[in-house]
């Protein structure tokens, strides 16, 4: 098989479109004896065509007109790579409506907007192929759609942003507070100047509302699932983990759970968990991205890689691309379902309410140093029938006015968790907030 | 999308088999939510139609007549399960004369005729896949084929044994010697009672071709890699590899090198490899198997799971299924090359000699318990240009006539290890044959 090229348009040309450039070109050989005929970049739109990006564009149209792209006889697949929600969403659907094939990383778009948009797609019979959104290089969606598509999904566990994850290694192995850690994390480019999206969960979220989708056929948007960022966590919980035997990580989780009539329901939240030390998950550090799925037939499975950067993302973005373009070459679009699940099978699913998750907790009580607090916090605490596992009490600190006392409860559910901590918090010997860690302990 | 069910033919009724029987019925609404119709099993056939296997398969006709199966007309794809080279390899080809795509689970048959039957394939235009041929319920062949295409693969690290990651691990944390833990893990079903294929490293060089045609499309057969097992291995190697900061696991290694005038070379080998113990390849303990890819776009990256098991091979197989039922579906079996690369792009590659691996070596001498012993060692090690980083002379045991003398070298060159080797077990003082387990850094 063989015969002419298939004509990629980038929209973006920022740090992804020039590593997905970068690829096209340097790989040119190894993807086309792939494929049996070649990916050609065709044209560029970005309103900045002056900045050097240290590629070879020749041959290759770059102006910033992209209606002029997206109409262009010559590409037949359009990278959109502006990120963001409304300008990406109105390139995307015009190229859709244009009968062109969409390649995105933008996960943001997706949870906003993903049904519309693949809708269109399937209406139009174009692909929109995404794999860059999630896990960055990982081929992760490309893995829960095919290989694993036999199984039922029972749970996912994943450390979905780079940002927080460098972060919170950081922080475990240097004992210092969230705030140098980010200022770090900006002056070295894994964090931007407003790190909003990542440290506070949202870009996981988003990632999250896409795997639930391809899992369980469960039709969320970003704001349906529970988020807590990072903010929160101090150095003084990274030593209580190592004494625990947990570490702590930035999870996006998921579980099928059954409702009480036996109906099907799904846990999803991001938030602070800590998982045990010894589990592949908890070994994942630096910026690295890892998922473990557990299926009903295949078991655990675990995919790792880098979550984002120029050339891991641009791997995803040209694997989509030599996707797309043997599809197109075999008038086989629409193959496969985007989302996992033909359309007709996805829907809203009932969520497990976040009182309803059932979980080992790591409490930090702020505890006036006075005599006689824990026994206080311990009566709320088995009043509201949780119960407990360890305590540390900290020292006092020199000019400190609060102890920190540590408390590890066995399992409980997070609702009577809730109602014990708001009782706790109003004690007049608790001085600040008492701060809640989930843990995962089957990983 | 929906309409008639595609038929599946299932040849080979065992542990795999009944999996696969299970899959297609448990999870059949699953699996037809994401395809958008039905995978029917609709035959079976093996040689023993008596035992009960405690599935149900009433409306599937099962009988011991597989060429009727491979005939009957509402066989869509022949699902090959029986293992083993001969017999295995004339199903297959009768399916594909007969226009029936196949599914297989048998990298022996593959490492050994994958070119004959590919070749087949393509001519007929069917569809062979064999996703469950290496890391069982792990999609490493369509990672590597679809998600990770994109990427000049660097090198690739795989335990892809699970028998032998079960012992290893066991002879690790029990301190018992092979036959012991073989044993055990005969009793435990882990091992079988000839246990060559697994504990010589046979079927893991077998995976290994798979992943080398995928990787560089370099056609081999296991012949042509150089392979050697984990019976050599002794409780003193996991003690040293502990004190080193290393684990022992036994990996396929494949490389991509330049050869003298810059042409493309593969080193490609298993055995058993001292690896960092922070590397999360050293952390997957027992039956689980493991795949470090490295690329050059997308960076490392680590797919795991089960390799083996009724289940979890069973995923992969009805994965395949599913695959293949789109194919069908839509006309365009033949999308994507078996082997990643386009058949007239797969072509036997210069492999690197075994003596020019350059590696870190751990060695055990068996010295007399004789003074100067150990000068002798170093001495002819050093005149062979190789350099020792430690040495940990072992306590005589009583009752031992010699001493192991363990020394871990600097990187030196296998061909320059080997003859140093040779002269120090001639040495009158070394009474049995040195031992030589190869370290890998960069994991």
């Amino acid at each position: 098989m063989s015969g002419d090229a298939i004509g990629v348009g980038l929209i973006g040309l920022g740090t992804i479109g020039t590593g997905v450039a970068k690829v096209l070109d340097g790989n040119a050989s190894v993807i086309s004896q792939r494929l049996g005929f070649s990916l050609r970049l065709v044209r560029v739109a970005d309103l900045d065509t002056k900045t050097d990006r240290g590629i070879d564009l020749s041959g290759v149209q770059f102006d910033d007109d992209t209606a002029g792209l997206i109409a262009d006889p010559k590409v037949d697949i359009v990278v959109e790579l502006i990120g963001g929600y409304e300008t990406a969403r109105r390139f995307t659907l015009e190229a859709i409506a244009a009968g062109k094939h969409v390649v995105t990383a933008n996960k943001a778009l997706l949870a906003k907007h993903g049904k519309e948009i693949f809708e269109a797609a399937a209406k139009r019979g174009v692909d929109v192929a995404f794999e860059a959104s999630v896990g960055g290089g990982i081929p992760i969606l490309r893995s829960m759609r095919e290989g694993l598509a036999a199984n039922r999904i029972e749970s996912l566990h994943g450390i979905m942003n780079g940002t927080t994850n460098y972060m919170l290694t950081e922080m475990e192995s240097t004992g210092e507070a969230f705030e140098i850690v980010l200022k770090r994390a900006q002056d070295l480019g894994y964090a931007e100047a407003d790190p909003t999206f990542d440290v506070d969960g949202i870009d996981a979220a988003h990632k999250l509302t896409l795997l639930v989708a391809m899992a369980y056929g469960a039709e969320l948007t970003d704001d349906d699932i529970p988020t807590e960022g990072i903010r929160g966590l101090a150095p003084l919980d990274f030593e209580a983990a190592e004494k625990f035997g947990y570490r702590i990580k930035l999870l996006g989780i998921a579980k099928r759970r059954e409702g009480p009539n036996g109906e099907e329901r799904i846990e999803a939240r991001v938030h602070p968990t800590m998982i045990p030390r010894e589990s592949l998950l908890a070994n994942v550090d630096g910026a690295m991205n890892a998922i473990a799925v557990h299926g009903d037939a295949v078991g655990p499975t675990l995919f790792y890689g880098a979550g984002a950067g120029e050339m891991p993302t641009a791997s995803a973005v040209v694997a989509d691309l030599m996707e797309v373009a043997r599809e197109i070459r075999r008038g086989s679009a629409g193959r496969v379902a985007p989302l996992s699940y033909m359309p007709d099978h996805l829907e809203r699913k009932p969520l497990v309410p976040p009182g309803e998750v059932h979980a080992r907790c790591y409490l930090v009580f702020s505890a006036a140093d006075e005599p006689g607090v824990l026994g206080q916090i311990a009566s709320i605490l088995g009043e509201n029938g949780i119960s407990i596992q360890s305590v540390i009490q900290q020292p006092l600190e020199p000019g400190a006015r609060t102890v920190p006392v540590v408390v590890l409860t066995h399992p409980a559910l997070e609702e009577l968790v809730r109602s014990a901590l708001a009782e706790i918090d109003q004690l007049s010997e608790v001085l600040a907030p008492t701060r809640l860690v989930r843990i995962e302990e089957d990983l």
